[in-house]
Order: structure tokens, then sequence, then C-alpha cells
């Protein structure tokens, strides 16, 4: 049997009017600001009118840890949507956005797969609604006027050695990582060194999508520290009078953009910060909102649970006052076999007892998403060489851990397929059994809650941190930010610090190298690897195989 | 009596949603994709549908050479088509996209002004439909790809001395300006000196303003020329492979934008290339569109007649097969009146003898634009201080050099103050008795064109080249590229190289600094003076003092 890519399904769609979209979530054409037929913004006028209504039930979908045989985490979170809409609930789903650049080193992806996905997809690889954009445009601003500053008489008395705030742009451009500026003599300032990172990897993408109002966005832009002083003294963004035009730039990319399913649900696509830098996940304005107008929320949060799931919790939800009432763990037997020692080569084969020992790494998942209070389900994801035998394991190992696993068929039949586990998902979320919290407290001193993660989540047996860390945590801590969550950078493929340790590995430690402060996202970044925050193009970059064909098509993006 | 702002003008519009806009075109919902309420791109689809209409008549509004005391080229441009939609003539107007880096230095501007305006004027001051982030990106795309292709073994043995692609921003960034690009080591590339320009200075906005259809944008896309090898042979953007997928990312932006006037009527606003070093039109695509939808197309070209209304004819409409029915050129009184001599703060005072005196920069544009074999018809645009004798003083003068010059109050009026006017653009279209020729032929040698611009345009002497720049030339024509026009850089104060120079200046030379190669867009650039491609913020940028209001409100852009 053949299966049709997902580019051809989702180019097959049959796509709804975004009004018609709109309307099934009570928005009216008005409050619509459609990008096309396809696409459009919810307008502030209207989500500042639903903030009276009661929220939704909020439901989180994460996954084991990544391998290459894939997890479907994005196809779930679609496919479980989907699956409320079917069973009569009124849900919907929120994610993040793509960025543009990547796409054109390796193929861009799409918004799930199978038939679980949200269109259109092109545009979703490409400009979009133009969010990115606007960040990269506040953000060049910030970065010209500081300069400015410096070159009118740096008034400020900024450090030019101590410029923290980097440049943007929203491609992989490696031969500007790091550069130096303000050559060619007087008319063009000061030379000093600096960089570019990627639009994805900007404070101020994190801000968008924690910010919860344009009001608390401007406030949190003008907090961001863009440099210090010879005494060592912070220059925030407001000092450089930046924070009010960067809002102007913003107010439209704040608005959360609607799309849909295959199956014409409505979808939230809005924001898209670096998973490992910043948190992960969607924006806190379009989840709020999809809580005020459906009953049940399916998100995402980007890399594991280890990561994604923790930063969601000790990071969004913390921020946001949001709590979940149940969250889906994805899982597949591939993934397990993986984890369980199989190559990739040999996924093809019937192993149960491989993936009875992949299960481990689920099971320390499962004990972590349980240790924030928030009743946890399994989904398998089913792939079409998985065997009976090989599901069975799993369910009865996810049985032994006092959870659940459901089988879901949504890639390949939609709703139809993951209307079980749309069901059960429901009964949970009804059930109001959560008692969410976060897993340390704001009082917590900033060293103490990375060994909190580190060892309650990794199960790491101690956290390695050199005094010149410890001392700028205190700093920190001193200057009144030690109340900020911590935003924790390692590899997404293992518990530990090491990408090839999979399963669920004890006897190690978590060695931090370097901590950043984000102080307008609000959080402090603990960088436990290296972190690219701007990629390079490969040897042969999709870009060249990208092109329109004769129909006006888009081939070689996917 | 106190005057509105055009802001507060432009804030009271009552605008109709844009499908009616459509509507008056013949554009159907379905072909027009939606930006909000008020903005839309037309679909490629329809464009191709209507290539077999006839087209309307194409007008020109160009003007005197700029003074302090503005003229209102694009304030006549939206009155004139307001005027001849009120006589009952279906008219559209046809103007370029704002830069939105600049607004941030210097306040951002209305699109014509008091009662001719277009609108909305904010988006249109701030992202509007995404073009110019298009643009940003397609040329980034090429940008990182370059030094990926050197980094990855540099095959085509670019040497990377000679890399003339830069790269952009839409941002006043001085520090960008000149830059030492790929250090850090060999993980980041070969170190190179490069520099950004603002995005309405790349090569690709004046493709995109020139291409005819998505086909000859790849191709002059793939016609750039982005580096020499040693032995100083071009290599191509098409030998990057970089066409296919710039040409994906244009490929929404090449759709032109519609909007409306204050009275309702269809505006095409699209695109916005440099009027120095590129050709300052909207774009062809946008204009021949509007021919094949409205009887009249009111159209503008950047700063005074001897560059805009010259680029017009000899590039524009020579490469896009236009042929203008009937020049507009702009004057006021007050710029009669600067050219005359007077000083901007001595303007309020009746002064007939020094309009006399200024009178005759009007009157070499008059003779100019008739080199072109187009009749040329001045509009004076009132202004509230001008005094009948200053009035009559102005069309005795262009009655005498046989033509004729008709008050316009649009401004104060809108349509009801240009009917006049309308009346008479549309009785000289109708007569039919253009018969436009540019004034170059293709097979001119490059040198000479040069020379029939600035000896017929400019009325110089002479032009000085030193032996480097006609040897470049030569070389240009040896390589098959001596059939392109020529696109003058010169300033747009005066018709000499000296912007202090104003009236009708004789008795001067024109020196070539420089000359470079587009060979994408189609034209040879001859500099002949400093030309920016990078501004700076001021000391105080506007952008300080820009932010939302309690109401939503965009504050400090205008």
């Amino acid at each position: 049997m053949a299966f049709k890519t997902d580019i051809q399904i989702a180019r097959e769609a049959k796509k709804r009017p975004i009004q018609e979209i709109g309307e099934k979530l009570g928005i009216g054409s008005d409050d619509l600001l459609p990008y096309g037929h396809d696409k459009a913004k919810v307008s502030q006028t209207f989500i500042d009118g639903v903030q009276k209504n009661s929220n939704g039930k909020l439901i989180l979908v994460t996954a084991i840890n990544p391998t290459p045989a894939g997890e479907g985490k994005t196809t779930t979170t679609v496919g479980l949507g989907d699956g409320l809409n079917r069973i009569g609930k009124k849900a919907a789903v929120c994610i993040r956005e793509a960025s543009l650049g990547p796409n054109f080193g390796m193929k861009g992806g799409a918004a799930g797969g199978g038939y679980a996905q949200i269109v259109p997809m092109e545009e979703m690889n490409l400009h979009f609604t133009g969010d990115f954009h606007a960040i990269t445009s506040a953000h060049s601003l910030l970065s010209a006027m500081i300069d400015n500053h410096i070159y009118w008489g740096n008034e400020l008395e900024i450090d030019t050695r101590r410029v923290v705030w980097r440049r943007i742009v929203d491609m992989n451009d490696r031969a500007l990582r790091q550069i130096t500026a303000s050559l060619g003599g007087v008319a063009n300032g000061f030379p000093r060194e600096t960089g570019f990172d990627i639009t994805v990897a900007s404070e101020v993408m994190a801000i968008l999508c924690l910010a919860r109002n344009l009001e608390d966005l401007q406030k949190r832009l003008g907090d961001m520290i863009v440099a210090y002083r010879r005494d060592k003294t912070p220059v925030f963004a407001r000092d450089i009078k930046a924070d009010g035009a960067m809002t102007v730039l913003l107010k439209d990319a704040m608005q959360p953009n609607l799309v849909q399913t295959l199956e014409n649900n409505p979808a939230f696509v809005h924001g898209g910060p670096f998973a490992n830098i910043a948190h992960g996940c969607n924006s806190v304005i379009a989840t709020t909102t999809a809580l005020k107008l459906a009953d049940y929320v399916v998100t995402e949060a980007g890399f594991g649970a280890d990561l994604g799931a923790e930063k969601f919790m000790n990071i969004k939800c913390r921020k946001a006052g949001l709590a979940p009432s149940c969250v889906v763990l994805v899982a597949t037997v591939r993934a397990m076999k993986m984890n369980g020692g199989v190559v990739k080569a040999d996924l093809g084969a019937e192993n149960v007892d491989a993936v009875k020992k992949g299960c481990a790494n689920l099971g320390r998942h499962i004990e972590n998403v349980k240790s924030f209070g928030v009743p946890v389900v399994v989904a398998i994801n089913h792939f079409v060489t998985d065997t009976d035998a090989e599901v069975d394991a799993v369910k009865e190992y996810v049985k032994g851990q006092g959870s659940e696993a459901i089988l879901s068929r949504h890639w390949e039949l939609g709703s139809e397929g993951s209307a079980d586990l749309a069901t059960r998902v429901a009964e949970i979320a009804d059930g109001e059994s959560a008692n969410f919290s976060p897993i340390y407290p704001d009082e917590m001193p900033l060293m103490q809650k990375i060994e909190t993660v580190a060892k309650r989540i990794y199960r790491a047996d101690e956290v390695l941190a050199d005094q010149k860390v410890r001392n700028q945590l205190k700093e920190w801590e001193a200057q009144g930010y030690g109340n900020l969550p911590i935003c924790m950078a390692k590899t997404q493929y293992s518990f530990t610090t090491d990408p090839d340790r999979r399963g669920a590995p004890t006897g190690f430690s978590v060695p931090v190298r370097e901590v950043r402060l984000s102080a307008g996202a609000g959080f402090v970044v603990v960088i436990c690897g290296e972190i690219m925050t701007m990629p390079g193009l490969p040897r042969v970059p999709s870009a060249e195989n990208i092109r329109l064909n004769a129909d006006g098509d888009v081939e070689g993006l996917f």
C-alpha cells in the first residue's frame, strides 16, 4: 500500500473559509482579520471582550525523548483536537509557528502529518501572517538604536565591549555569527564585535509568547538588558527608549493566528520561541484566548517532556496562571525500540523485548509529569509496522506504572483513529483530578531551582557549576531576579547532557557551562551544552531545489 | 482657520470593505486576498485572466525639482484619481509603498495629504502586506547561499574580495554599513568585508518592480551578478541556484496591493525602489494590471521630472511596453518662489516677481516632457497662502510655453477641488495626441546614452568621466549589456549635480563618479554624486516617541 505524502494530503484539503472556522468559536467576521482566505488574526478588541468567559480545559501533549524514529507529537496534538471535535466536544488546537530560515537549509515540514495536519502548509512554512518578520523588525530597531545612541555621544555610558544585545535575521547565515560592525570611519560609528542570531532565538520572540497583553509586552520589552556600563550596571531597552516603537511594530503580531485542521477544526498557530534558550511553547495569548472560546484546548511543548513539559509547567503555566487538566505523553513502538537499543535500520522487525526495555524512558516521563500533580495518559502513535504484541507490551508497561496507554491511529485515519484517545482524555479532564503545581516555588534560590530540575526531572546525582556561575546567580538574586524561573538548555535526546544516553540513565552529573539572564522574558537560561543560536546551511541547501512549478505550486520545500 | 492634520483626516476616513473597492474594478472577492478588512492583494490567477482586456490611458504625475516648500506630487496623484472618478470616469491610482525603517528615524508620512490621501495610513507606514519583508528574506537567502557556497568548497571559484552582493535590512542601521563577516574560526567561514544596505536599495526591489510576471521575475533574479572570479568573469545568482527559492519567497509580494483613497476609489500601492540607484516607480505589474481594469490610471515617479519622469519613460515604459497619454507636471506657487530665490521663512508674503523668476525651472521640465512626445498639463497644487496674482503669473507663464496650467484644490476639497484638472486631463488623454518614444534607442552606446540625458534633459554642456568609467562601460557592452537603459543617480534638487543650483541653470558639467551594473533589473546605474544606500538614525530618532496610546492608536509615527 502506497501512502500519500503530507504535502499531497495537505494540497487535497477541503479548506473552509476562515470565517466559518471562526464561527465555530463564536468569532464574528468583523473580529477576524483575514490574511488571504484561509488565515486570520483574532482582533485584540474581541480578545478583550471575551476575558469574562470561563476557561476550557487545557491539555498538554508532550513526548518521550525524541529519537530518529520520530514520535509525532504535533500529529498527535492535531489528531487529538480533531478527535475531541468528532466526539462532540468544542475543542481547539494551539501550536507554534515555523521559522522561515531553516526551511531553506533542510526541508520544511508539515504541522502534523498524515491525516492529522494543520493547513495551509505552504504559507505556514513561508511568511505566514508576518509575525516573525515583525519580531525581526522590532529586534533590529533596538539594535540600530543602541549603536545610534553610542554614535551620538553615548549619554548612558554603555561599555561598547559589553553590548549583549545582538542582531537577528530569519535565515541560516553562519557568516553573520560573528562580525565586526561600524567599520568605515567616523560616519559609521565605533567599531565593535557583535553577531547575528536567528529570529526564533530573539528574546523578543520569548516575550511575545509570554506577554499577556500589549501593556505587558511593552513592559517586558523595556525590561530587557541590552548592555552593561563599565561599572557593570545594566542598561535596559527602556533606557534606549525603544520599547514603545517596538510595541507598535509588534501590535499585529500579538494577535493570535487562526487556521484549520484537515477536518476544518480551529487551530491557533502563534509564536515559536526556541526550546533550548527559551521555553519552546506557543504564545500565552493564543492559549488563553483559545481557553475562553473552546471547552478543550490541546497544546504542545517543544522537545521531550524533560524539557518541554517541564518548561511548560514551570515557566508558561506559572507565569500565565494556567493549569493543565491532563497531559498526553506521546510514544511510539519504534521509539521504544530505539530506546531499547535497536538501530534505525532494524525498526521494521518485531522486537517485543526491545520495546519492553525501552519503556524505561517512557516510565520516567510518566512519573515526572505526575510530580506536577497532573494526570497523564500515554498515546501510542500508531505506525504501520507496529505489531499487536509490541503495542500490548507498551500498554502493559504503562498499566504497571498506574497509568493507561491508548493506541491512536489519527495519522492514518484522522479523527476516526483518535476518537478513543479523545474520549479518555475528555473523561480525565472532566474528572478534574488535576492538582497542578510547579515543582519549585518562586522564592527558591536560583541554584537550588537548577538542582531541583536536574535531580527530580533528569535524576542526576548532582549539578556541576563553577564559582563564576554561582556568583553570577547570586548577583542576579541581589538585583531582584532571584524569583525568576529557570530555563534549562540541554540536549533533547537524553535525560542527561549526553545525547547518546537513551533510556532512563542514572549516575550522572549535569554540568552548567553558562547562565544568561532574559530579564524581559523573565527567566534565567541555564546552558548545559553547546547551544547554536545561528544555524548554517548544509552543503546542498534545500533552497537549491525550491521553485514554483508550471502550476504555480511550490516544489522542493517539503 | 485651523486645518486638520493628515493623520486626523486619515483616521476619520469612512473606509469601505476592500471587497467593495475591488468590485469597482470588477475584481471578485475570491480573487482578492484580504489582509485585514482594508487591504488586499489581487490574485495572480485574476491578473492572468484579464490580459486580454484592452488597456486604459496611462497618466504620469511628475513635478518640478523638489524644494523644502513641498510640491504635493502624491497628493496630486491621489486628487486627480478622485477627480476622474468624480466626473464619472473609471480611474485607479498607482503609487509606491513606503519603507518601514526610515519611519523610525524621521516621522513617517501620509500617502498624499489633506483630503487627497490613500488609507490605511498606519499600516502603509508599518508592515503593510509584508512585501518588503519578503524582499528582505529573498535578498538575505541569496546572501547566505553565497557565503555558504564559499564555505563548502567554493566550486564556482568566487574571488572572496569581489563579492558584490551585499546584505540588507529594512532599518536605518549605520553600524552595518561596513562590517567584517565570517569571523570566529573555521566553523563560521572565510572572513571578508561586506555591509548592509536598506531594503529599498536592493536590486531585488528593482526587479520586483520591473518584472512582468513570476517567470520574468525568476529570470531576472537569476541574471543578477553576485560576485566575480579572479579572472573577473561574473558569477550569477543562477549559478548559486538561488533564483527558484527567491521566486517562491516573492510569489505573494508580486501580487499588487489594493487599498482605497479617502473617497473610496481604488488605489494600487505596490513596490518602492530607490529613485537614485533604481528607477523609483511603483511596480510594472500593478500598473499593467490597473490598465486592464480601469479606463484611466494615474501614477507617479520619484523626485522631479528630470529624474523621475526620465526614468519612468526611458526605463519603465520602454521595458514594460507602456505609453503615457498625458503627463501632469505638479508645481506650487511656493516652490516657484523658492526657485525664484525666496527663502522658506518669507514664503507667506505675496511675491509675483519671484514666482515669475522661478517659473524657468517649470518651463524646462515642460519642454523635457514634451520631448518624449507626450502632452503635458501643469497642475498648480493650491496652498492657502497663494494669491490670485501669483497663481495667474504661473498660468500665464505656462501658456507662454504652449501649455496649460490648472489650479487644483484637492488638498482642501478632495475631488471637488480637482474636477477641473481631471476634466482637462481626460480630454487630453482621450484626444490621443501622444506619440511617446524614449529619448534614446536601445542600441545607442552606453556613454552616449548618458550624454543624451545629461545634455537633453539636464542641459549640461558635457559629461565628465575618467577612463576607468569609460572602459567599464565598454566592457559591459562587449559582454552584451550595451542595450540596457541607464539609471541616473544624482541630486533631485537641481538639474545639475549641485543641490543648491535651483531654477534652470546652464553652463555646467555632469561628473560621473562610478557606474554599476544591475544586470537583473536591467539597467546601468550612473552615479553622479554621493549615494547613501544605508541611512543612519538622527540624534533623537522618531522611534523614541512612537508608542500606542490608551486607545490603542499609534502615536509619534506621524
